[in-house]
């Protein structure tokens, strides 16, 4: 497909004029709060027939009667209200148009519709929209947004594109706590008009876009619409990594979802078959979605892992037997070190004669808070032939110990000297990513403190060995589609 | 086995007086540290043939000097010295002897000739041990413990066997911050004596204990020993849930077991076995063992669910479709609601037009801050012929976004009724329990409080709806056992 046939467009994104229809006092100005405290910069128009002013601001009677272009219309009036209002923003030639209202395909029979009028409506003036029944545009740098009180908006290389409005807002929400920095987050709804492929195809050449997040129930109405969807995720995929979390892969979770956007089910074997096809990271829940779009972010993409050998530190030796079980599970792969490695570690002056482990899950023992023993170790197994990828358990209630009994600078010392040897040792062994599992198991506050740490140089953090597992099992199945391709 | 024979006691647990051999300086005097912040109201002894004081206690210089027998002793000398330690206990007629030291099987030629030695000396003078290589016992009820700052003591229903160390002390630590009530946790490592048969058995019948949680990396180191093993998992859990993490369940993890505590593999077909012929139930993750611990604790046994028919209310489409996938895949099932139901549900009046869909799963769309909407959801719901437990999803931002705009108070009141009505609906409805599930997608903190809220009342919450699903199909699983027994 060629450029000039794409119809969505930079610009969507980064409106002048934003005009909202239908800004309620019963939501408390939702739409006007969202924009405000999202940092936008540009003029915000809410019409109104009767109100005069709202929420802090003028409110106009119609699209005319606003005094520049308005680029950006957010509708949020009543369903049998919305055909008008897309006529007066034909009229008055809005770029891009975000339908909030529901009500449609969604709602039985005047839904039906509804939903066939707004689309005559959008065909015959050639308007570009979003929804009906979602929540538009998020864009930080902008100050798109469609969400009051978003901390923290710095903009960021993820994109997200999601045929559900809550798991958008979810995906906003704790991506956020969790430091994930996004691009251009999309909720797309019943998709009358612009569609997934859509928006896939502009953020493939995106190049604010680094990693692409795609919630999906429905592969299009009919035959051509699924084609159209398979070839921009192959398309966007060859470009920069799309992780896809399809609703409906089951049968029960597609009978649910017929309920929920009318999608047509597609089964199992064929669904199988398009991931396949297209080399999309498939996820199946919404902490693998997460955690994987954050290792796709950080993890530079020269470091994913070339093979599923993965390298174990535990803390404890149940906690390397059950990790082994737990990567097992997901097909990886825990080889021994090889002997030089193995006699290198064992070998080492420091290591306390209570026994470090030197097999693969490495049980560092009573050497675990030795942090000469610890920076050799992590050297020494990167450097390792058999090792294609490392997860290191840091367990926080052992480093606290040390600081209630013995020093307590211990912690932070402890941490940026394994931050400085993974490091360190990423510069020597070129092409090994290393990944953090760090427990919630006592300390809840310190940890999300010291997870930042990490993150910020480009070591992703998981709670649990088996979430570090998935997203490395993803990074790896990722890169080996990228060496076939 | 008549309780005649059983070598594990009450007492072991109720010491009035303990004695430490190698109270360590350079470990900050960690095991009196221990006992005291844990609330050990008996004598503490500390043994060392040359200091005289340290921790704030007297040394004594040894067995002999203590004034009174002593009750418990914790060997934490080097390996060389244990047995001249176990000696001097078997002289002074020691009731419970926990060995901390490692260095014995589990490394090398010379810990298996140490290991032997101390055998024979266990079996000569019918000494009862925990260990080596072991943490020994945490009972808060009498302040026996294995780990200082404990921040809170109340004793509960839930006791622990651990092969490890490292996964006994997660589990406490973790239990306690999700405010799981511990009756008894050993921990014990080599096993060389008391093996976990003898303590299974002595808890199957122990009135203080309501479900116990085992993590087993070894059947036993022959025959005989599995045998007892598995006899003493048969009888426990006929008595009570026994819930079990097997470490070394796959290859890769026995191959890890192998090195850890030199256990003989046993294969995946052997286990699968002894998992249906005991009825135990089977958990594979850390937070499973936690949510599974938790969830027999609080929920009565007069509610477990009588069958897979699960009825989830979720806040959004998208999560509705997304977990029954997730559902679906755990071997859940969720079956649409009667007619009856659907049809009370939609006739209801306030429910918005923007629609509901009563279908299974249910989304409460713009109703979900309905409260009075939500209250005759769960009570149809939970009334239904079709449904034997039910899932809620709460997610906390969508509450804040009403505080923000609207009202200050209604996120605590909201919770307080959801709360009366799942309670109240109980109370008709008998047998049924109800699973909430609260993500942390954005609020961590508020989260954390309002969980307890329902705990406290004997509703679970979990983080995800697949934490919440794998228990509810375990709580089930157990059901079934019971009723075919």
């Amino acid at each position: 497909m060629s450029l000039k046939e794409r119809r969505v467009k930079k610009e969507f994104f980064y409106p002048k004029t934003v005009a909202i229809f239908g800004p309620s006092e019963r939501r408390g100005y939702y739409w006007i709060h969202s924009l405000i405290d999202t940092g936008f910069n540009g003029a915000i128009y809410p019409i109104h027939k009767e109100k005069k002013f709202g929420g802090g601001l003028q409110f106009y009677q119609s699209l005319s009667k606003v005094p520049e272009p308005v680029d950006y219309a957010i509708i949020a009036v009543p369903a049998e209200h919305v055909s008008n209002v897309l006529q007066e923003c034909a009229k008055n030639r809005v770029k891009f148009i975000h339908i909030f209202t529901s009500g449609f395909s969604e709602s039985g029979e005047i839904g039906r519709k509804r939903s066939k009028e707004i689309k005559k409506i959008i065909k015959k003036n050639n308007l570009c929209v979003a929804g009906p029944n979602c929540l538009g545009i998020y864009c930080p740098k902008s100050g798109l947004s469609f969400r009051s009180e978003i901390y923290q908006m710095d903009e960021g290389g993820v994109s997200f594109i999601s045929q559900s409005g809550g798991i958008a807002t979810n995906v906003v929400m704790r991506g956020h706590k969790q430091n994930l920095l996004f691009s251009k987050v999309i909720s797309l709804g019943n998709s009358v008009d612009l569609q997934s492929a859509d928006f896939l195809e502009f953020l493939a050449d995106d190049p604010e876009t680094k990693v692409i997040g795609l919630y999906l129930e429905n592969l299009g109405r009919n035959e051509e619409e699924k084609k159209k969807l398979i070839s921009a995720l192959k398309y966007a995929n060859k470009k920069k990594p799309v992780v896809v979390w399809r609703g409906g892969r089951t049968e029960l979770g597609a009978r649910a979802a017929l309920t929920h956007t009318g999608a047509t089910p597609t089964d199992l074997k064929t669904w199988t078959e398009i991931v396949k096809q297209t080399g999309i990271v498939e996820i199946r829940t919404f902490e693998e979605l997460i955690d994987t779009l954050i290792a796709f972010e950080i993890v530079k993409p020269e470091i994913l892992p070339k093979g599923p050998n993965v390298g174990i530190i535990a803390v404890s030796g149940g906690l390397g037997v059950t990790n082994s079980d737990i990567l097992g599970d997901l097909g990886l792969k825990i080889p021994y070190l090889s002997e030089k490695t193995m006699k290198e570690i064992e070998d080492y002056d420091q290591v306390s004669s209570a026994g470090v482990s030197a097999a693969n899950p490495i049980d560092l023992g009573g050497s675990f808070l030795n942090l000469s023993v610890m920076k050799k170790v992590i050297t020494l197994t990167m450097q390792d032939e058999n090792i294609n990828s490392m997860i290191i358990e840091i367990s926080q209630h052992y480093i606290y110990d040390r600081i209630l009994l013995l020093d307590q600078n211990f912690s932070q010392a402890f941490l940026k000297r394994i931050l400085e040897t993974i490091i360190q040792a990423s510069q020597i062994v070129k092409g090994k990513p290393v990944a953090l599992v760090m427990p919630t198991v006592a300390y809840e506050i310190e940890d999300i403190f010291n997870r930042d740490y990490f993150v910020r140089k480009g070591v992703p953090v998981f709670d649990t060995v088996e979430n570090a597992g998935k997203v490395i099992r993803n990074l790896y199945q990722y890169q080996k589609y990228k060496d076939i391709e």
